[in-house]
């Protein structure tokens, strides 16, 4: 326990300013930290007992704080946005995350104003409960591949909703499966002929006794990974058979239908579908850097107070958190952490930009918005997910225990990786936007936003690294430098080899892998120009920008070193200057290693949000775990239960007569 | 469902031979086969309902099933290596792997003739159960420092076993907490001063009714990851307080203490308390291969059923296992699981041989072999470990939901990498041995075993690589030569550094990244070589033989792109040799695809034992999922419990007034 205490004390730089940074801003902060209190110290919202709980205990639970969150919303006169950090505090997900974060966004997105004006007022209230129904059980990535039709019906006005297979049923869509009201049901609309995917507005049960409707078979798709994780959220199924609905229930801000059954496109771009996406995906990289902190937090505490060997003997153990290897497996996931987060708060406010410019039809940038947020969306997920199992690694055995909050946190996690767009589609979709964005700068087309940089195709193309010694490599211009010229060579050696195959469909697939490559590529530099943007900032605060710098300077180099083979293979690095990034991540990682403790207490953790017996803010570990495995109601007996039909008559030797 | 039937048809290779050298002869597969089928077939083993299951339930689950195994094994006069085989085909850990694992294979090595008469046959017989009960609650890795103490009392010829400090608390063992009646228990020797520590023999419970003994107090550690998963082992903690073994409870075959209360070490080198290791280590190795392989059938054949995107409008959907992308992360993995079979086969004989030598007091080869199973261990558990989460994910979202099999095994699995010894540490270990055999060779050392390359250390670091066109790479000694060079000239680099070091160790801890990096290298060049020793033996069965070495090339291959930054850094490829390496390897995969699900129905795993709906042999996947979802209790009523209390006030905005 002195070992964390002592680490604090050592700090050298100002805690509370860099808490300050990490949220947002001083408002930000204190709203977030009230919060945080208020949910630490609500007994609804313990979470310490669900790993023995029942599924059934774990959804009652959840829809349980939901209606709490709801209450307390309303209580404390909380915004959207703020209702929604309530949610991610309470640390566990429920219907409610989405019916805010996608049924009422695609409202906002794909609905008329006059459509708007009838729903959002019973979904903002909560009056309807929504999900948002796209997925099917035989057809995910591919939305054109749906199988659900919306037959217009003229004499009622209404379309019928269908389910003509097996693999059409519904499936996966979270609230769905006991609790929605309403879904936004993605489903072929059926005139004259199949017009293609279009979403709808389907109520799925009774607003009165909450009977699901007569026509419609609903229910829940059954356990998921882990003891918590999303079981407590109803993830669900459906199958329509003769569903009817109104006509006006199709969402017409891209297509309308008329009364006689006429299709009328309207003048908005089709990536307008994308909308709900964006606002999703920038939601889901808030929680990249929410949940990689989370667990980075925990590796680190418990790496401060975890010893392991002594150098010499009869010396107390070192803590492990001293040993390179340590380091090098967690201090670049916390410099991730800071990373992610401070692109999440980019993209929040390029969100709300992207938002004003829908209401005044402007699209322009949204083929852009819409790479770079698909792009990052599958980054941060992906490091994520990785992370959280790294940093329960890095705990050693004790990390395999439900109290240590890490096989929660990964189970909850790592559908993220799936849901909202499968990452690898999502960077192969990134890596043709990049390579079609170099094909068309042939013809005068300037590539904008987060692909300006490949307008110095030449110059990132023809100049080397220049970096002459291991210092060199602490500089701003020098990492974003390597990250530029490593994304577009990359681009430009597919590009190249595109032009080769007689179409560039097949070439694209041909060569999927690699733009899973410069996909990534591109994202991280992107993170990283975000980050650098940040550090070159005005940052307040003793030592506090310092830190930043040096955990930004983490993040470049361990990507470097990471990915050393793009450097090399695509000749920016020597084989010298990889070496020189490898000794400056070495001594950067040591660097870190002092102010680690207040680095992750930064992030301001409630214990309660934690949920780990080694995360701990006061380092009590091994009592707590002592503690947790006596509360085990399987310890509530000195000789087990099964004992006489199963132990007894191997060890008295009478197995055989037994007969089990 | 008619997807696998054509695949299957269109096989081009003898599938029942291959399934033959998987099982590693036709006597040891039909007795696998036997074995699977009565586990298959017997409801006791019945596993589907896991999911739903509490703590306690799995618990009583694992042990029924544990002596009913133990009583098969008896009916059908298994082998204790057959009733393995049994254990690992009932896909579930209990207590008795423990037993057979760990508690028996220590008294083999590590207990004096005298000693295994009097405990052997209690062992095997079960009249006792044992476990092994090393690690403490805030010791893992360092045995020296573990604080369990044992002090010699003359008086009555007895230890006495004291756990002094809270974090002297054994925790961990399996079978510890509510099964073992006996415990092989790590404590330092106390004599006329501190001998360190060593292993003894002690009862935990009454073999009379099973109560602990007065003077231990012992439980189970709580919930682990995942909602099967080890959740059927009850990993124990037990403290020790004043309890009292007769002194021949010490395992003496290393050390005696006589009745005055003298240490007299014997002659057989300290290593030999590896031997348990060893055996423990062969048996993971093993079950690495088993696990990797069931995850791999799973995403191969789920892989084949499923369809995304067609590549022109209105055709049928392509199969997803057609991708590149999908190719690149599953066809590794299907390589791994083969090649980790066979270096498990290796190492099944060479511990045969192994043991033959310790019989023979001959323990020359110990270092070197223990190196080399530490490494492997980590190796192949860091790859399955891995490869069964990315198996999940290549499963999209269903890969998520239990029935898909792959949370149970991925929560099941993953201790591996934690227990006997942790992959990191065990990585560092191999590390130093392969820089301390190069900086021994200098006085006329010859390495040994799979060491032996390391004597051609001249030429490896000279030669560099001659391939010149793709075709090249698909020659075994041009991939061998790769991996040799690769791992001496990392091995040579470190050597040389470590000397610059004031004292080795503190270079060895400096360097410990590097460390890893060319044990993984080692390791790797290990399985490769009986990889490639396997497919140049007599492989009887129509293109068998074919299909191995193109595996056995898509396993190096696929190594050689993974870390490609090592052979450039070392100077032994060019980035034009690298590339060709690329391009063959996508070569390879598309060849591979072909035979893909031929390939996995010859690891001959039943439908029980992958305990997948995903991975069904007759590709009946939707069918099932949702029967499987209908089945859940969670679906038995229309409106769900707490609707009334938690949902209704929200929907009908009484909320503020209901006061949850």
């Amino acid at each position: 326990m002195e070992d964390l205490a002592r680490e604090r004390a050592e700090t050298t730089f100002d805690v509370e300013a860099m808490k300050i940074i990490w949220a947002g801003g001083r408002q930000a902060f204190e709203l977030q930290h009230k919060l945080a209190s208020i949910v630490a110290n609500d007994p609804v919202f313990r979470k310490d007992n669900k790993p023995n709980m029942t599924r059934k205990e774990l959804f009652i639970g959840g829809i349980r704080k939901a209606a709490h969150c709801r209450e307390l919303a309303l209580e404390l006169g909380l915004s959207e946005d703020d209702a929604r950090t309530l949610r991610t505090l309470r640390g566990e997900k429920a219907y409610d995350d989405l019916h805010w974060n996608m049924f009422i966004p695609v409202l906002r997105t794909q609905a008329t104003a006059e459509q708007q004006k009838k729903w959002l007022p019973l979904a903002t209230s909560m009056s309807v409960i929504g999900c948002y129904a796209q997925t099917e059980i035989g057809h995910g990535s591919n939305v054109q591949g749906l199988e659900t039709t919306a037959t217009f019906d003229p004499s009622t006005d209404e379309f019928i909703l269908n389910s003509p297979t097996l693999t059409s049923t519904k499936w996966w869509p979270g609230g769905l499966g006991k609790v929605a009201t309403h879904a936004i049901v993605h489903a072929r609309l059926i005139l004259d002929k199949d017009y293609g995917v279009h979403a709808f507005i389907v109520q799925i049960r009774s607003l009165e006794d909450h009977k699901p409707l007569r026509t419609i078979t609903v229910g829940d798709i059954g356990q998921k990974f882990g003891n918590g994780g999303n079981n407590t959220v109803d993830n669900g199924f459906a199958q329509f058979n003769n569903t009817r609905i109104p006509r006006d229930n199709l969402l017409m801000r891209m297509a309308i239908v008329t009364k006689e059954g006429k299709y009328v496109r309207q003048n908005v771009p089709k990536q307008m579908l994308y909308g709900g996406m964006i606002a999703a995906r920038q939601i889901i990289l808030m929680e990249a850097s929410m949940d990689l902190s989370h667990a980075v937090t925990i590796a680190v505490r418990y790496s401060a107070v975890r010893r392991q060997f002594s150098l010499d003997d009869g010396n107390r153990e070192i803590q492990v958190l001293d040993y390179p290897t340590q380091q090098q497996k967690i201090f670049p996931l916390l410099a991730s952490a800071y990373a992610f987060r401070f692109v999440g708060q980019w993209m929040e406010s390029l969100y709300s930009e992207v938002m004003y410019q829908f209401e005044n039809n402007n699209f322009s940038a949204l083929a852009e918005i819409h790479a770079c947020t698909s792009g990052l969306k599958a980054l941060t997920t992906s490091v994520t997910a990785d992370a959280i199992e790294k940093c329960r690694k890095a705990c050693g055995g004790h990390g395999y225990l439900c109290a240590s909050g890490l096989p929660e946190l990964f189970a909850a996690y790592i559908p993220s990786c799936t849901y909202e767009g499968d990452n690898t589609l999502l960077f192969i979709q990134v890596g043709k936007f990049l390579v079609k964005t170099i094909l068309n700068m042939k013809t005068s087309f300037r590539p904008q936003g987060t692909t300006q940089y490949l307008a110095d195709l030449d110059l990132l193309t023809k100049k080397n690294c220049e970096v002459s010694d291991e210092d060199d490599w602490l500089s701003s211009n020098v990492i974003l430098g390597a990250f530029k010229a490593r994304a577009a060579r990359l681009a430009l050696s597919i590009s190249r080899q595109i032009l080769k195959f007689p179409n560039q469909d097949a070439g694209f697939e041909e060569l999927s892998v690699n733009l899973v490559s410069v996909a990534q590529a591109h994202c991280q530099l992107i993170v990283l120009s975000k980050f650098i943007d940040k550090v070159h900032g005005a940052i307040p605060g003793l030592n506090v920008k310092k830190q930043l710098q040096l955990l930004c300077n983490t993040y470049g180099l361990s990507l470097v070193c990471e990915h050393v083979e793009d450097f090399l293979v695509t000749g920016y690095l020597t084989k010298r200057q990889a070496n020189l990034a490898r000794h400056q991540l070495r001594s950067l990682l040591s660097h870190v290693r002092p102010n680690a403790i207040a680095l992750v207490d930064s992030f301001d953790h409630t214990d309660h949000y934690l949920g780990s017996v080694l995360g701990r803010y006061d380092g009590d570990v091994y009592t707590h775990l002592y503690m947790e495995a006596l509360k085990d109601p399987f310890n509530n007996s000195a000789v087990t239960e099964g004992y006489k039909e199963y132990i007894e008559p191997i060890i008295k030797q009478r197995l055989q007569s037994s007969k089990l």
